[in-house]
């Protein structure tokens, strides 16, 4: 017999997706079509991508599509995408982190909205699960500039530590899980390099961004049930496909009675 | 017989200066002399000079000093150092001006100060100067983030148009003077290619300085006396003479009843 | 009756494409896809667009499609694509192109082939074909390098001033027309601002690339004709659309007894 | 009884230094004063510092002081310096240094001078000493330019790898020590986190450059004598201090009859 890990009285789950990530003149994602079934953008400040012209469109459309606003910080490495380990000095993370912060807030404000959450980008994530020091780095910058802006951390055992860390500078934590991607024993994200570590068909993919709203667990890539309780789920919007699964993901998370929504913790 | 041009009741100025011009191992200007000496920072936001890091550090002397922080946000040209011509579209334009000033004012609020005046740089400032699309791009940024934000416009004749458009934005338009140029008939800063343009006789930057500040007035380069109603002398603190020259002024400014604080519109 | 302008023995034409501009994770053209039709790729160098990985992939895939390699230099501003004025002191420029010109020499040994030509790009090829002194450092650059590089310039009478400096520098110059651009009655490229200035309809462009590699001359935007001497036709190959009409031109053009072949001065 | 480790014939050194470090309006090293009294200049490429002015007067300096002019490669880092690790694919490390290498060749053209060798600097240089996939992606770049560059490489026990993976790919290597910093027992460069791992004593810093170039060993942290077999020391030209020490090793040197001169490997 299976029973759901969890059982809350109302289900809801928000559907977060980096966004703004063109620069220049140069396209990069499906912004205008993934938008409508989304309701958390990470924006992109300008240092792994993003532009101010970008920045300013991407915060316009959120608006436009009521969806929350939040900051996407990164390695200042366009050439790389910030998807490369960088060993910055934590004490000057922090600066970076409040520098690309601060300037998206301006475009929020311009636009008369709020930044609503902060989500590392790419290696700094990777780091900020793995490595005390730039999690508080992180934290510090994040709660320096609004202790109301909400923590985007992995979910799962893995990501413990970036979460107490979070909430010891006094922030809000929101769960993130990945429902394209395999899981460990441990509750981390199985690395790209292992077989089947991305999970490309869209049935499974939607399968899993079910079981882990509906029942707060996930099958582990070995088969095992781990619990993972999650505010928000990552989705893509790269290409027509990524859209397309997204816009099934909400439908099936709808049919199920679990409400998307931004998160509020 | 000389008349003053001008006669108030209590005669004040401002001494405002570009700080913050360094970026990651390279350092540039003296900042931590020139502080005490000051009324106004003008600090480069990342893109022509500085980082985060220097900004960081910069706000926090300015608050040590208790000196206004202000914007100076440039062209995005480290090599050149801002100074160089650069046919940006005005409304990117505004779009990279939010973004500057927006990261500087999150540095200004993690030091529990208020961002108060923004100031082109270099190659940008010229441009407003010249070009009302250009003047309203920026006082746009500006009326955007912070309809409170005073504006820093070339006193004269010549930067009439610049502060008229600050006006229209709703903006404090605060007059810049530069005591170490000389003056056309205009009222517009002599080019640098004509002899004389610079003034490098300390004594008579001093006497220029005081003249502006105290008379409201300034000779021109052809000798005729010109009106200059300023809210603020830029001086420099590039190398030591330039420091022991800001401190010179302000002496001699006091000596002559002149009251330094920073500009209060 | 209508006559050619011209009357060669053996028609030939070389087809030119701004290639390798993608950057890091940013894709931009379809490389692989014009480069079987075309016979001369000018090749960005990092500054307004590519990056190493790029420029060591698209001088592999030139020399595997046995045409040209040339080098794209500009302006170092990779936040506007190079498309925007910037005034660069000349002596700093001619230095700005010894360094792109060499690293893209550096990729062209690796792979067993010589650079052929040099081309200006975006806003730098404008300036070089009005500023004297621009073509100076342009001509001065390349030449310094080597003076076997063939130096691309505008073709007609407009361009005659960029080329004239060329060849005071010894260079071999080799004109280009752009088959999908009006041409005003002096023979320079109709401003973009100006309704008809880009012409969108394939077989009018078809038609005038023939008109201008079998005729040597083209109707000006008034309908007059003007000689336009050329050796390398500008195409595009931004989208599937593009690279169609490449395809179209050759065979028009082979039909029509001209030889396509990289240009031989 | 103290017997020197090796005995030649004509003992020679050659004393490098990194220079060119210079950016836009920032100045960093004393460049023009070190000049005369070393023999291999390292030219930074515009990666972690550098640009093209800077890049044309130091390999014109260089030429100017008869000495060698050699490439000083860095990650895509000018906010670090290229100090910071970077995890950078190696497949793209190469084609980075291809880039860097043939732009700071095409001055060495212009200025009618040959290219003598190449050594990665700062953590680039720390990680190809660590890391033989890196070793393999330097010298594989090197190579594929021209073979008969030389690789500089850090002598000792722990320099072994890095220097047999230059040989491999059939390039001389130079071996290199630093007088002013502390060996461990195993020949490795005491981390700088190490009380007396940085000699700041001229005198010492002297005496240990004679014992290199002389003897052919030095004194490890603990005091025992390890050997090191070295073509090229490295010094520094920062600050005026600097300056006159590298002035005093050289005379020193001679003193001791040992020729300061280019390495010839």
């Amino acid at each position: 017999m299976v029973t759901n890990c969890v059982d809350m009285k109302e289900k809801t789950i928000d559907l977060n997706c980096d966004l703004g990530e063109s620069f220049g003149i140069y396209q990069l994602g499906m912004d205008d079509d993934v938008m409508p079934h989304i309701t958390s953008a990470n924006i992109a400040c300008g240092w792994h991508a993003g532009d101010p012209v970008v920045m300013n469109k991407t915060v316009q459309s959120a608006v436009a599509n009521t969806i929350n606003c939040g900051a996407h910080p990164g390695y200042p490495d366009l050439l790389g995408f910030g998807r490369r380990a960088m060993n910055v000095n934590n004490e000057e993370l922090k600066h970076y982190l409040i520098y690309q912060i601060g300037a998206l807030q301006a475009f929020c404000h311009v636009h008369d909205t709020k930044l609503c959450h902060v989500k590392p980008h790419g290696s700094l994530y990777h780091k900020a699960v793995e490595n005390e020091a730039t999690a508080v780095a992180v934290a510090e910058a994040i709660s320096q500039i609004d202790k109301d802006l909400i923590y985007v951390a992995l979910a799962g055992e893995k990501g413990r530590m970036m979460a107490r860390i979070g909430k010891e500078f006094g922030l809000n934590v929101a769960f993130e899980a990945f429902p394209d991607r395999a899981y460990t024993a441990e509750g981390s994200l199985a690395p790209r390099s292992i077989k089947g570590a991305v999970i490309t068909d869209p049935d499974e993919v939607i399968a899993r961004a079910l079981q882990i709203a509906r029942d707060g667990c996930i099958d582990d890539i070995e088969g095992n049930r781990i619990e993972l309780t999650v505010h928000t789920l990552c989705v893509h919007g790269d290409n027509p496909h990524a859209v397309q699964m997204v816009k099934k993901i909400r439908s099936v998370l709808k049919e199920n009675d679990i409400t998307v929504r931004p998160f509020q913790l």
